[in-house]
């Protein structure tokens, strides 16, 4: 009896999404009608956190703001970008956490994030293999950058595709009304993948008059072949809409953002990669055409809670309950995924992958769903991303702002 | 009878906004009711387009894509930002626009615009009476920068507020994710008025933990004063939200947005003004902190019809058919505008004002909405924008994407 009961723990790791919280909350559901599991607790700022042995108590909060967060866009638990070490290279990590497993008696723990929160769950999963404690750990994905191998796509996707691409049609629509024409830069997160700039691809059909550029870290980013692109663009349509990743890299594999004079590193000489929607903008003004509007979405594409996709919103949160079910059933060392069995209508199934197979790789955009010239998108893009913004949600509201919660600040 | 029966035309002018079309919709509907007005037709591209004879008669469109525009962003006809010379520096506009009215017996002009629209509607006013033209002019309000003069607010505000101030909320949250500090930089549209900007301060109740810094034209831009805010802010607080209009400048008069390396000017040396931003990041990175996150929101908040405010879209088709019955009852010169009664529960009336008094003027916000470091707004602010952003809208959907429409497309 006292093998099988036991108390869980989640946490949250990497860049926040506007469904990250829908899967916390089906950890949650499924968690408190599960009888082999007694405490539920949550690490504050993921395994940093836990590390640090900022552990809560879920249940401690009214059930109403427990409903809340799912509606809630940014990790509720907060978040981290920390990677755990090789236990041969710092064993102190793993000696903390699980003394706060044990504190605790955590015997399944849910680790919601993208690839290198699947290293860390597959660590830890290997660690108490090793030491023999006995925990069922389960890797949920999420990232807005879609670049998870292994499943068909990752929860935070389609609301980030959704969003971007209503932007996108906005600014088409608000583009039309003036005789003058205007070419149209949308800077868009993706550092070493294309998936989200290329949903903005997604209104093609909807005003099929207006010319697309779409450029993504997958193609080599070529200066004067753009420029090319560019000019033809604009004597043929006039107005153009671009749509361009922050991560582009030419062909010596520098990024295209350190061009633009306002480039700067971090503490550790990473590039802070926003800044390429400036540089474009300036070579086209430059070059071509002085008539350009450059928007840089920034943060907001992967916070966008206000118009998340439904889909992806209820996905999250299935995925979140099957971790526990497949946890209580005895699996370990696992990522829940997502398998689609058909396109029209949609129709999805949850399967289980290694985490280690998962884990430090990138999904890339396979170039059978990009066009020969290298700058824009086939129709079995379309196809695939199509159905993962279907629907819309029903937020609560008060005074006019959507009622977003955080556990964070409850506390 | 000759005299009373004519037909209508109506045309759009200026930046879009999310509810214009909510306007042209409201003279529609009122338009189609009425006795004393028979045919309706629209102007493509406001003024310049009547001037080259680019009338369509709306009511061959279907009565379903009539009732689609109102849930479209930017301007169903087209817009223009054409100004009409006085009569004695050029008749020839004239001259052609009075020939057009002839030619389709144009008895009543709706000008849906900002305040250089509401001078144009005010000259062909002026030039009707002078050559005896029986017509009746009325100018309807729309800016998203809410610098009409003798209106409360402008039909757009409300949206672009809603859609500024829940951006603010998500990035915000999206912030507080993480162990490390943020300081978040929003750019805002507003060339000379910051009532966009300060839009960001609405969430100020929601999350009483961040502390948020507003720059708006009003004040003049002090780079030593800014940098100290910052500073202060970030030691006292961490985090920090910066809301910045594109449109600050320094006590010469210069838009910052000049010392961007980026910086542009349109042919005739006219600033483009989107940039402030990435200067506003660099002098921070450089100077207080590296962890600087910036949204340049462009044209996106003027069309973001996917999270219009329903206070700002019902007033908005109110005001459009309020216009067409002040028309009817002989009424001309005017334009129609919002007077407040009430903050809570929020009440409001449509009055007229003279054109001549509300073109070529600009209201900023008064200095009792700002406080007294110039680096926020006061509650007498957040009380008035507060239920332009009440409500939200059903919009239609097709295939995960709102579904909007264009008359100017759909001849």
């Amino acid at each position: 009896m006292q093998k099988n009961v036991g108390n869980c723990l989640v946490a949250q790791s990497g860049g926040p999404t506007a469904v990250i919280n829908s899967s916390l909350y089906g950890v949650l559901a499924a968690a408190m009608k599960c009888k082999t599991i007694d405490k539920i607790y949550g690490g504050l700022h993921g395994i940093e956190g836990i590390i640090d042995g900022k552990i809560i108590n879920i249940l401690d909060f009214p059930s109403k703001i427990l409903k809340q967060i799912k509606y809630s866009p940014a990790a509720a638990l907060g978040s981290c970008r920390y990677r755990l070490k090789d236990f041969n290279e710092g064993k102190d990590d793993y000696i903390k956490i699980f003394e706060a497993f044990e504190k605790y008696n955590i015997r399944y723990f849910f680790y919601i994030g993208g690839n290198d929160s699947m290293d860390t769950a597959d660590k830890i999963n290997k660690y108490a293999d090793e030491i023999g404690y006995d925990i069922k750990v389960i890797g949920i994905p999420k990232t807005i950058d879609n670049d998870l191998m292994f499943t068909d796509h990752c929860p935070g996707y389609g609301s980030a595709a959704k969003y971007i691409a209503t932007t996108t049609l906005e600014i088409a629509l608000d583009t039309e009304v003036y005789p003058k024409n205007t070419i149209n830069v949308l800077e868009v997160m993706g550092r070493n993948a294309g998936w989200l700039t290329a949903s903005a691809a997604l209104v093609r059909e909807k005003i099929p008059w207006l010319k697309h550029l779409i450029y993504i870290p997958e193609i080599v980013f070529d200066e004067n072949k753009f420029l090319e692109d560019v000019e033809n663009a604009y004597k043929r349509n006039g107005n153009i809409f671009i749509a361009v990743s922050e991560g582009i890299v030419d062909k010596n594999g520098e990024y295209v953002s350190k061009r633009n004079n306002m480039y700067t590193e971090d503490a550790f000489g990473h590039a802070h990669l926003g800044g390429v929607g400036d540089y474009i903008e300036k070579i086209i003004k430059d070059n071509i055409y002085k008539r350009v509007k450059m928007v840089r979405l920034g943060t907001t594409q992967r916070c966008a809670m206000h118009f998340a996709s439904k889909t992806d919103f209820e996905e999250a949160e299935v995925l979140g309950e099957r971790a526990v079910e497949f946890a209580i059933r005895g699996i370990s060392g696992k990522m829940v995924s997502i398998v689609r069995k058909s396109n029209y209508p949609y129709v999805y199934d949850i399967d289980i992958v290694d985490l280690n197979k998962v884990c430090n790789k990138e999904k890339k955009i396979p170039l059978s769903m990009i066009n020969e010239e290298g700058n824009n998108v086939t129709k079995e893009f379309i196809e695939y991303a199509r159905p993962l913004i279907y629907g819309e949600i029903d937020l609560p509201f008060i005074d006019g702002l959507p009622h977003y919660t955080n556990l964070k600040y409850s506390v």
